[in-house]
């Protein structure tokens, strides 16, 4: 049994930027010597999401589009009453995408498609430094 | 190699309900002996989820406010054309948010944000006891 | 410390199709030899989804009604102007949904609950073959 905790810091640009991981986690994982088994990546942060997407310039407005007729930026929100933070909308878009994403690995690579990328997805209103989590097992 | 089942017993009010789990599950793992690994909250049930949140009380509106968008409870279903629960909107948005969420450890401890909570929402329209499964690997 | 991977060979047809796959993940849990531990199951693309559901017909429209509330078929995605492959929608529900999900077992049993069906759903326009990756550990 291997366990190997690893940190991939990002620097983000205000929301909504979304920024492809999947080089750096396959670099990580096939560095490991564990060969098979899962990786799991986690934002310590309430502002922000880990999914999987095709990382290209479409989308990239796309998602976010959808992220704003779900969770708009200019209704009220109770959160913003209370913090005067003006991130009401982003808290809400990060609990319901997720701070987490596993991903299984065989023979040192990871599972995905060949359109799939891993991506975390900056929903806080200002640029923020964020170290996640690379949680390998195996 | 280890793997420790632990069970989570709770007893939520109706919905939307959003109880603060982290305690619990970092006692749980502080106290496995594993130092290490992962663990992975599991909801045995269609009516829930799990995710994280900043858990403060405008959040716990402002979250609910946008599961109520997404599928409000005051439209027409088809599961409630067959099974007059009343519950459609309590399933749909279980599947959205998920009944699982993987939280690496280090050293004993979550690695989650200081402004970050474990929470188990309940969905349903009634009370209900819940008894989560909480599985420590590492 | 064992790993163990499997795949499991799925014919969708087009969306929404949602294909329920406990039996099969059971029987592979329960034939791995593993008694306790956790099962990933990973999507390898970019336009399907993986969550849990109560499997029966009334939620089988009701699911996806949402995710059209949220993610219109009809309205302009950047993807398309792109791509021309009718399918932004599709991408940008697969990555809320998620591609992955991590269920627990104990004595070779998946801690699902009574009503609680794990489930692929096809989020592409066109019927496909899908691997899935069954990552069993424990």
């Amino acid at each position: 049994m291997n366990v190997l905790t690893k940190y991939l810091e990002i620097k983000s640009e205000g929301e909504p930027h979304m920024i492809d991981l999947t080089d750096e986690v396959q670099s990580m994982v096939g560095n490991s010597g564990i060969s098979n088994g899962i990786v799991t990546l986690f934002l310590p942060g309430s502002t922000g999401g880990i999914t999987t997407i095709e990382y290209e310039d479409g989308l990239l407005k796309d998602f976010p589009a959808m992220l704003e007729r779900i969770a708009p930026k200019n209704i009220i929100y109770e959160h913003q009453k209370r913090w005067r933070d003006d991130n009401g909308h982003s808290h809400v878009r990060a609990a319901v995408i997720g701070p987490s994403l596993t991903v299984p690995f065989v023979k040192g690579k990871l599972t995905l498609g060949t359109w799939q990328q891993i991506v975390f997805i900056e929903l806080d209103i200002q640029p923020r430094s964020r170290r996640l989590i690379v949680q390998i097992i195996g």
